[in-house]
């Protein structure tokens, strides 16, 4: 159970406030999750959380990144966390002990990055583009927003809360991020090529094709035929 | 369902830091809860809380005690929270979640108060004293204790995440914890004037007793029998 809980990866996406990177830091140890991933944090605060008195190891051991596509490279499964309800969400949104359910699962057999975007902003559209789909934590309407240490804490608690209830390994192994989204550079390249991308909606068509290749929640073995297929049909169009 | 929520009385016992008060009113926000006491916090701290950007409604609103006793006198369960498993202790303790189910049952007709201690040393034996029970988050050996406002956050999360499952109202009401304390105040005198209260363990004696009180769960009517007997003894005790 611990060895599935080793697989879980918390990222958390340019966080600002060093107190905050430190509660979520303890959250993780309260609950037995050691693996922290920071991307583009503010530097300043990164460093004065590691050096604060009484930083845990989790924090020493944080692995840095600059873009969220490295930071979920080796993961199956890649889940964004949101407060919103009512902006127009591209994902599928589970209720935390729903999506937990879910990651639990996903545990058993690979590597699973469970995201939190910045105090401010939450993930942008950009971040949320690398999920396979998102998860909300069930607040009351007038005061959805959470502080981001609670948010982590709420989140892990739930997921360790029917920790008997972890599942033996999926047949299937799951294709991982980085997988996805060499695929996605493909067929990207192929729409570009084939005029397909239009260079004002570049950006959206790319946020959308990125979605789309995650909700198909593809195999391991599907995810490297289908990326030869198109490695194929990039190669035969006109440059 | 609001209605019963409404009857939670979150009690924060000696807190110091400004800001563990103002996470602790954010997460009561966001999980829809707003009845706040305090109980004799560091002044400077509840002022700071209260003045600063963004304070909530919660806080504005939150009432003042100089005592346990005083917090509670009008609820009808009072449950502490504590991180220690090891330590002797007089209550029982439930998990979070079997915790929160017998609180969203007695929610339903009665006021609850749920008590988290100090940053520092958490709640007091004599704090405890006041307790019907006890319930412990499910953080790991190596690292129990909590941050005050994530432990909010927990503890309301798991409260709300079956607010389906709020019950109908029980049958006999619970004696308040202010009629309690009058049984155990008659009860003390009784045993002071028989000489059953050794001068050195008065302290100790005092909080047993009340433990002993609280599990027995008095219904009202039970209480106020009870209380009338006691004090037809005591009063027929030699002085």
């Amino acid at each position: 159970m611990s060895d599935a809980f080793d697989n879980l990866r918390v990222v958390l996406v340019g966080t600002r406030n060093p107190l905050n990177l430190g509660a979520a830091a303890r959250a993780m140890n309260n609950f037995g999750f050691t693996r922290l991933r920071v991307v583009n944090p503010y530097e300043l605060a990164f460093r004065e959380a590691r050096s604060a008195v009484g930083a845990s190891e989790v924090l020493a051991s944080a692995e840095e990144y600059r873009s969220v596509a490295e930071a979920v490279a080796d993961c199956t499964l890649v889940v964004g966390t949101t407060a919103v309800r009512h902006r127009e969400l591209q994902h599928p949104v589970h209720r935390l002990e729903h999506g937990m359910r879910l990651i639990r699962k996903q545990l058993a057999s690979g590597r699973v990055a469970l995201l939190f975007g910045s105090e401010k902003v939450g993930l942008s559209n950009q971040d949320l583009s690398h999920c396979h789909w998102l998860m909300r934590i069930p607040t009351c309407e007038k005061h959805i927003s959470m502080n981001l240490g609670q948010a982590v804490a709420v989140c892990l608690y739930e997921l360790v809360r029917d920790a008997k209830k972890v599942r033996s390994p999926e047949k299937l192994q799951r294709a991982t991020a980085q997988e996805e989204e060499r695929l996605t550079a493909v067929l990207l390249d192929s729409l570009r090529a084939s005029g397909y991308v239009k260079p004002r909606a570049a950006a959206a068509t790319e946020q959308k094709l990125r979605r789309l290749l995650r909700r198909l929640n593809l195999s391991r073995p599907d995810a490297e035929v289908l990326l030869g297929m198109l490695r194929k049909i990039a190669w035969k169009l006109p440059q």
